[in-house]
């Protein structure tokens, strides 16, 4: 439900991991190899099962315990794996922990192991880990809200589209209430039905408030939903700047209901680009809509402080005088967020004024800010 | 969950053993301590709250990842242990299995790693291995709420009340966002922070509208929010009919804030009767408050809208002529039951309104009705 985040100058997205995650808990039970107690023999099938899926191996160890039974760990370049045996009980626990998208490696390894291992039965859990913690239930999504008390879960009566972009997960579903809902990194972007509430909400703030309109920048936006609003004051030029390419294609392919033909647009200029590079003071914006995340803590390595003072500082130098900003920003119960946005606009701007307004998909009000460059 | 099963359920595979065993599946995020990439310090604290917890430490592993990021696994006397940190993120991803019954010790290192990994918030899952393979206990709580094609999930800071009355399971659980919260079967009631919203609502058709407001029922209303606010209207007497005295008793014990003293107030006679069958025609009430389910499905034989027809026509008969009736009834989302009970309160009733209003902690707008016996 915060707003997409696309990427970062101060570390190598390629490289460095998002704290997601594929856990299978399974139990193996009755077990007719004879192998339970043979800790040797658990290594091999354990070391041939993570060479044989394509995973890497980087330690393994063994415990044997008295009188009996083992605990096997091997430690793989995508997290880890542990078998726990109870040889009296023909048992073994298995745990296999991906630290990557997808489970079809952990899935694969599973059946390597119940093939060497021969359980008359298998039961298994499957958990995904980071954030959201959920416990799988097919065709449903949990968005993203780790600030807040609750969390809202979505069915998905269609998925629409599922894929990997350089930078994030990306999924678009079919829900009965909100018809279809874009997911960044299972972080609810915005939604069909009240798509229109919240690009209302982005682009009030800007509208009437300038004799001119020659060029606004939307500082991510890659749904098109802000921009195709926006479009309606007649601005002369709009900026879309928004690292990953593969979203506005998403959007232009299965969310036509909320960005139009906005990209189309001739007076539509997009940049693909991180905003913390592009905004160098060169581009003097009328006004700036921000469709960013207020949590870009997990892909920061600065303070989120820091950092979001040092972006507002960027936004105001490459602002017009008497420039208008628009900001969405967190739900009414991150207190937190609101608070330090709040206190971080008043440093930089004037005429800081934040808004809530209610965008059903949410589940909650949703706080918006605006202010101005003096 | 998603469980599968493997193998032929009709045999019982676990009468012969005992493997049990509890792991905690903990998400630690937005962790203050700076030394998610420093494995020493991170083995440290690892060894260090194994000896704390009076766990038997047996072999400890790190590997430190390219670029950045550490998985410490612990193989303990009980089991094993596992973190693996996303440093860029501050974020760690804790695993706690031991084979041994009851979650003490594992409750307590996992209280351990939070003091010394300093956590913004934490989310865990917490699941009993072994026979049966069971997600045992999360500190979350979903809203029933099927007719929709969202839940609401709320994180249970601290669990207050729970018990089984004769009628139905009951929860008192505090959260962050919305205070005391009063669940029965699973089902929403009210919030302490919004309370006041919904009773509003709910006696607001009533105010104002009668010169003499000398009898009302309240029928459910066992958490006497709609009782305190109704009594500022200054009836000559209030009956409030709930079949389960037990909610009575949680609601003045545990959600003082919602229902205040309004049970004593002697204008109040507390009715311990089913309303179906309380409702005879000889009370003649001048208003009455439905604060009943519109979703009985659960508890009743017979079909949803034969049961709410014959509800709404005693409630028809034991109303004075120009009495009102005031109902709570759905999620917005859930239009099947809006449109019901709308056609079936004009069937029977006349100046039939239907209003919404935001009650912030159901998650989403909510309908209520009103309407005049003529």
């Amino acid at each position: 439900m915060s707003r997409m985040w696309r990427g970062n100058p101060l570390r190598n997205e390629g490289a460095a991991m998002k704290p997601t995650g594929n856990q299978i808990l399974a139990e193996f039970f009755r077990c007719s190899a004879n192998i339970l107690n043979d800790s040797d023999a658990l290594e091999r099938i354990l070391a041939g099962g993570i060479e044989a899926c394509g995973l890497g191996l980087v330690s393994l160890n063994s415990h044997c315990y008295d009188p009996i039974g083992i605990t096997s760990i091997a430690v793989i370049s995508e997290s880890h794996i542990a078998i726990h045996t109870y040889p009296e009980a023909h048992h073994a626990s298995v745990d296999i922990f991906t630290c990557s998208r997808g489970n079809e490696k952990s899935q694969h390894l599973l059946h390597y192991l119940e093939e060497k291992l021969m359980p008359a039965t298998t039961r298994v859990v499957e958990v995904s880990r980071g954030n959201p913690l959920e416990v799988s239930r097919t065709n449903w999504i949990t968005d993203d809200n780790s600030a807040t008390g609750f969390d809202v879960r979505y069915r998905v009566d269609r998925e629409l589209f599922s894929g990997l972009s350089r930078y994030q997960d990306i999924k678009v579903i079919e829900n009965q209430d909100f018809g279809r809902m874009l997911f960044l990194d299972n972080d609810l972007q915005i939604a069909e039905r009240d798509a229109w509430l919240y690009n209302e909400a982005m682009v009030s703030p800007v509208r009437g408030k300038l004799d001119d309109l020659s060029s606004v920048a939307i500082l991510g936006g890659g749904d098109g939903g802000v921009l195709y609003e926006l479009l309606k004051l007649d601005p002369g030029s709009v900026s879309v700047i928004d690292i990953d390419e593969e979203v506005i294609r998403v959007a232009r392919t299965y969310l036509e209901s909320i960005c139009h033909s906005a990209f189309e647009d001739e007076r539509v200029n997009i940049v693909l680009a991180d905003v913390f590079e592009y905004l160098d003071g060169s581009h003097q914006f009328d006004a700036m809509i921000y469709d960013l995340t207020m949590h870009p803590e997990s892909f920061i390595v600065m303070d989120r402080e820091d950092y979001l003072n040092q972006l507002f500082m960027k936004m105001k130098e490459d602002l017009k005088s008497q420039g208008v900003v628009s900001l969405q920003c967190a739900s009414e119960y991150d207190q937190k967020t609101t608070a330090l946005v709040e206190k971080l606009l008043n440093r930089h701007f004037s005429s800081v004024k934040m808004d809530k307004k209610l965008i059903p998909s949410y589940g909650s009000m949703w706080m918006f800010a605006s202010c101005i460059k003096t």
